[in-house]
C-alpha cells in the first residue's frame, strides 16, 4: 500500500563525487526503484601512493539490489563511467546512455572481464526510459564529449533535473546547442529539484565555443607551413579530434594518431559518424616518414604531461617511433587538470629543450558551464530546490550564492557530502541519514585490501625508508645464537654511509650481548631494545627515523 | 702577469637555479677573484620522497677557495639565501646584502651552527664593494621584499648587470622606485651582459603595483565590518603586511601575527623600520579573546596551503590557539607557486566547510616584471649580451624572444643550463666547460648521503610496500634449520588479506622444502628462487610486485 501524497519523498543519495572529486554516482530513489546517475572512478590523490585508481562503494546499492534498477550515463568521461567494469560485477544490472557513450563504455568493458554480457543500452534524445516507480529522460547538452546528455528524473513527487557536465555551446562542431528549448517546457510544468554541474561557479561570464578553438588552430596552421605539426589532447574530446582534423584538411596535411585511448576513441568516433575523415588523409605512424615533415600532423594523448603517454614519452625522448625534430611545432591542447601543472611544466621546458616550438594559450576551452551559464539554466528550470553537484566545495558554495543572486531562498538550496540521504517532495528538503561512501582504493587487482594503516606505512617508508635487523635465537636455551644481519633499503647510500652502518651493526651487537646469558631472556624485549637503541642512534646521529623491523629465527 | 686585453674574459657560472628551480647562485670570477651572487636552496621535488631542501653544489668554489672573495646577495627571500647556513660551514667568506636582507640572513643563521663568526656586511644602494679584480654595485629594486637590489658586477673587461628578482613598481608601499636612472646611466657607458630576471616572461603587459592590494584589503575591510578578518600571506612581504596594518588601524582593528616565520620577519621589519605600527595596535595571540570578532585581524602565514603552517592547521581544527568561527573572513593574499594548486583548493575548501568566507582573487601581485617591463630594462641598459636567468627553461627561452624582439642578434643571447663555464669579453661569449652543479638534497642532518638509489627505493615502497622473508640454515650442514617468518609493511591490509599471506607462506615453505636435504644447497640460489616464486605468486594473484627481501640467517 502506498502512503499518501504528502509524505512520500525521493530520495537522493550521492555515492561519491563530493569530497572525491571525479567519483559521479548519485542514487535516486522513489518507493520500490532506485536508478543510478553515472559509475565513474577517481584519480589517487598525491597521499594514495601506489594506488592506481578509486571506486565508490556500493554496499547501500548492493543491499537494496532488487530494487536497483539501471544506470544512466550523462556521457562517457571516466570520471562518469569509469567504475562501471568493476561495479557491474557486482551489480549486474542494465545501463543506459547516448549512442557514443554506449560505444566508450562498451570499449572500457571489453578490457575488462565480467561474469555475463552486459546489458547496454542506447538512447535518444527525447527518449523516456521507465523503471517502474521513476522514469528517466534524455536531455540534449554540449559537453567536451559528443552526446553529452541531462536528465529528467520524474517520480510521482516531481521531476527532478540533473545537469550531468554541460556547457552552452551556441555553434557546437558537431550536432546541436543544449535543448534549452525542453528545459524551459520542463521548468514551466514544474521542476522538484536542479542538481547542476558547478565546476566553474567561479568564472565570471560564458564559456567559449568550441568551435573558436578551430579557428585558433587555423591561425597557427598558417603561420607554420614549414614544420611538422604535433597537437596533444584529451581522447575523448572527438570535437577537439575533429576541428584539427579540418585544419590539416584545408593545409593538405596528413593526419596520424598515437597513443592508446585516442586510436580506440577516434576510431569509435569514425565508425560512428562523430567525426568526418576525408578520403586518404589519415595514414598510419610508419607511413609518415615518405612524408616531408611539414605535411604531417600528428594527434596523440599527453596534453596533461602524463608520464606514460605518448607525448610525454616523446619529450622524454623515450617513444620508438617519434622524435622532436627542431622546429617542430606542439600545441598542448588542454588547460592542466589541478595537480597536473608541475608535470605540464615539465613537459613544455622537456619539448623546448629539444628545439620544439610549443603553443599552449588560446588552444583549448573548457566543457564546463561558466557562470552566466548557470544562471541561464536556472532562470529556464526555475526549480523549487538546488543541490549543486560536480565540483568542489568550493565551487559548490560558489553556486549556491549565485542561486541566491537570482532570488532562490538560501534554505532551498543543499550542499552535500558524499552519503548523505536526501528527501525531498514539494512540502520539504532535509537531509535524513547517510550511507557509506567512503571511495575504495583499487591496487592492481586488489580491491579495498589497502586501507589507511596500509598508505600511511608506505608513506612512512617513503619518506624514511627502511632497516631490517635479523638474527637467531634459542628460546628454549635463552639465548642469541647468530650474528646479527642488517639491511637498508631506501635510507642512505650505503657508500657514503659506511662509518654510520658500521657503528649502527655494533650498536645492535651491544644490545644482543647483554642479553647473551640472561635468564630472563625475553624475545619481544630483546626486539623491542634492539629498535630503540638503532632508532637513538640513528637519531642522535642524523635526525632521521628509518622504519626498523626486528626479527628474530628461533632456531 | 695579466693576459692582453682581448683574451681576457669575464666567465659567469651558474651553479643552480636553472633546472633547479629556486636554488639561485652564480659565480662571477675574473682573474684572481670569484664573487658568487646569492645562495640558494630548493624545495624537493615531488620526486625527492623525504627530503628536506636541496643546496647546490659547490665543488668548484671549494676547490678555489682562496680566490672565493664573499657572497652579494640581491634579497632575503629563501631561493637566495637558504643555503647560507650549509655553504657558509664549508666557505667561510664574507656576505654582502642590504640592511634587511642582511638581519633576515642574521635570523635565519642564529638557527644554525656555524663554526665561526659570519662575516655579514650591510651594504647601501649606491655603495661599491671592491673585491680586487672586480667590483659590485648594489642598485635599488622592487620586489616582493623590501630592500631588493640588481647588482653591477665591473671587471676589467666590462660591466655585467644582474637584476636579481625584480618589477618595476611606480608607487611602492615603501621606499622608492627601482632605481631606472642608475640603470639608464650605466646602460650609456656600456654593459657587456644583462642578466635579467625571466620568471614572468610569458606574461604580457606590466606587472600591477603593491599598493594595489592595499586598496583591495581595504574594500574588503570596509565590506566586512561584522567579522573577524584572518589574512595570510607570504611572512616576508613586509610591503603586504604593512597594508594589512593600514587597513586595521583604518577600520579601528587590533592586530595579532602567528607562524614562526612570521613572528620573526615582522619583528625584525619593525626593529628596523621597515614597517610602521601605530601605537597600541599590535596585541598578543592571546589578547584576541579580550576583543570582539570584528576588531580583530590576524595575519599569518600558510597561504601556499603548507601542511604545517598557521592557516593549514586552523583550517584542519588543529591549532590550540585560534579555530575558525562562522562568518570569519579568510583572505588568501598569494597565488598559488606551481606545484602547491591541489594544497590551496584543500585549504579553501577545509575553511570553507568550517564556515568562513574566503576571499582569494585580486589579493595578490607578482613581485616578478612581466613583459613590458623586461622590456624596459632591456632599453635602458642595452648589453651587448644577454643571459636570462631566473625562471624554468620556457620562461628563459620567452625572455630571450622578448630580447629579439627589440633587435638582439639571436646569437648574443645564452640560454645557460647549471654549472655551464659561460665566459665573455667584449669581442666573443661562449660556453667554455662546465663544473658540477647538480643539486645537493638533505635530509635530516646528512648532506648528499640520499642519492638516487635511495630515492628510487623509496619511491618502490611507496607505491608497492615491503615483504620481508626470514629463514634459518646451516651451511655447514647444507639445510634449513628453521620455519620462514615473513612480515609485510605497506603491503596488503593484513586482515582483509589472511588467505593472501596464508599462501604466500606456504609457497615459501615449498620452496625451502626442496633445499632441505639438497647436496648442492646454496644459500644465495635458495633465497633467490624465495624471492622470485614469492613475486610470481603475488603478481599472479594480485597483480602486485612488493619488495621482497629474504634474509636467512646461518645457524
Amino acid at each position: 500500500m502506498k502512503k499518501s501524497r504528502t509524505s512520500r519523498t525521493l530520495k537522493i543519495i550521492p555515492l561519491g563525487g563530493l569530497e572525491q572529486i571525479g567519483m559521479n554516482i548519485t542514487a535516486f530513489e522513489f518507493e520500490d526503484s532506485i536508478v543510478v546517475v553515472d559509475c565513474g572512478l577517481a584519480f589517487p590523490g598525491d597521499d594514495m601512493l601506489g594506488i592506481d585508481l578509486v571506486i565508490p562503494d556500493v554496499t547501500y546499492l548492493k543491499e537494496n539490489i532488487d530494487r536497483v534498477k539501471g544506470f544512466v550515463i550523462t556521457h562517457g568521461h571516466e570520471d562518469h563511467i569509469g567504475a562501471l567494469p568493476y561495479i557491474l560485477k557486482e551489480l549486474p544490472v542494465p545501463v543506459y546512455g547516448t549512442r557514443l557513450t554506449i560505444a566508450i563504455i562498451e570499449n572500457k568493458l571489453s578490457e575488462h572481464v565480467l561474469s555475463g554480457e552486459p546489458q547496454l543500452n542506447v538512447v535518444g534524445y527525447g527518449d523516456v526510459v521507465n523503471f517502474d516507480d521513476i522514469s528517466v529522460e534524455f536531455i540534449r547538452t554540449n559537453h567536451s564529449v559528443s552526446d553529452a546528455s541531462a536528465l529528467a528524473i520524474s517520480c510521482a513527487v516531481g521531476t527532478v533535473i540533473h545537469t550531468g557536465d554541460f556547457k552552452v555551446d551556441f555553434t557546437p562542431v558537431y550536432g546541436e546547442t543544449i535543448d534549452l528549448q525542453r528545459l524551459g517546457e520542463l521548468g514551466k510544468k514544474g521542476v522538484l529539484a536542479l542538481l547542476c554541474d558547478s565546476t566553474n561557479a567561479l568564472k565570471p561570464g560564458l564559456t567559449m565555443s568550441e568551435k573558436t578553438v578551430g579557428k585558433t588552430f587555423d591561425n597557427i596552421f598558417a603561420e607554420n607551413t614549414n614544420h611538422r605539426i604535433i597537437v596533444a589532447t584529451f581522447a575523448s574530446n572527438v570535437d577537439r579530434v575533429q576541428q584539427i582534423i579540418n585544419s590539416a584538411a584545408k593545409y593538405h596535411r596528413k593526419v596520424a594518431i598515437e597513443g592508446r585511448s585516442m586510436v580506440n576513441i577516434v576510431t569509435t568516433a569514425t565508425e560512428l559518424g562523430y567525426i568526418t575523415v576525408p578520403e586518404g588523409l589519415m595514414i598510419s605512424l610508419e607511413e609518415i616518414r615518405n612524408y616531408p615533415e611539414e605535411q604531417i600532423v600528428l594527434i596523440m594523448t599527453g596534453s596533461q604531461g602524463e608520464p606514460m603517454a605518448a607525448l610525454s614519452r616523446i619529450a622524454a625522448s623515450n617513444h620508438r617511433k617519434v622524435s622532436i625534430q627542431p622546429g617542430d611545432v606542439v600545441i598542448i591542447s588542454s588547460t592542466p587538470i589541478p595537480g597536473n601543472e608541475k608535470n605540464v611544466s615539465r613537459l613544455i621546458n622537456d619539448l623546448s629543450q629539444l628545439g620544439a616550438h610549443v603553443i599552449f594559450q588560446d588552444t583549448h576551452v573548457s566543457g564546463h558551464a561558466c557562470q552566466e551559464e548557470i544562471k541561464l539554466i536556472y532562470s529556464l528550470v526555475k526549480p523549487k530546490y538546488a543541490v549543486p553537484v560536480h565540483g568542489e566545495y568550493r565551487h559548490r558554495i560558489a553556486q549556491k550564492e549565485l542561486a541566491v543572486s537570482l532570488g532562490m531562498p538560501k534554505e532551498n538550496i543543499m550542499i552535500l557530502r558524499s552519503g548523505d540521504v536526501l528527501e525531498m517532495n514539494r512540502r520539504k528538503m532535509a537531509v535524513t541519514g547517510t550511507v557509506p561512501a567512503r571511495g575504495i582504493m583499487v591496487d592492481g587487482l586488489g580491491v579495498g585490501d589497502v586501507g589507511n594503516v596500509v598508505l600511511k606505512e608506505r608513506q612512512y617508508l617513503s619518506e624514511n625508508g627502511i632497516v631490517i635487523v635479523t638474527f637467531g635465537y634459542s628460546s628454549s636455551e635463552h639465548l642469541i645464537v647468530s650474528a646479527p644481519e642488517m639491511i637498508t633499503r631506501g635510507f642512505v647510500f650505503a657508500k657514503e654511509s659506511e662509518d654510520l652502518l658500521e657503528n649502527a651493526k655494533a650498536v645492535i651487537a651491544e644490545t644482543l650481548e647483554r642479553y647473551s646469558d640472561d635468564p630472563n631472556f625475553e624475545i619481544g624485549r630483546v626486539k623491542n631494545e634492539v629498535r630503540n637503541n638503532l632508532s637513538e642512534y640513528f637519531w642522535k646521529t642524523i635526525k632521521r627515523r628509518p622504519m626498523i623491523l626486528t626479527t628474530g629465527i628461533d632456531i
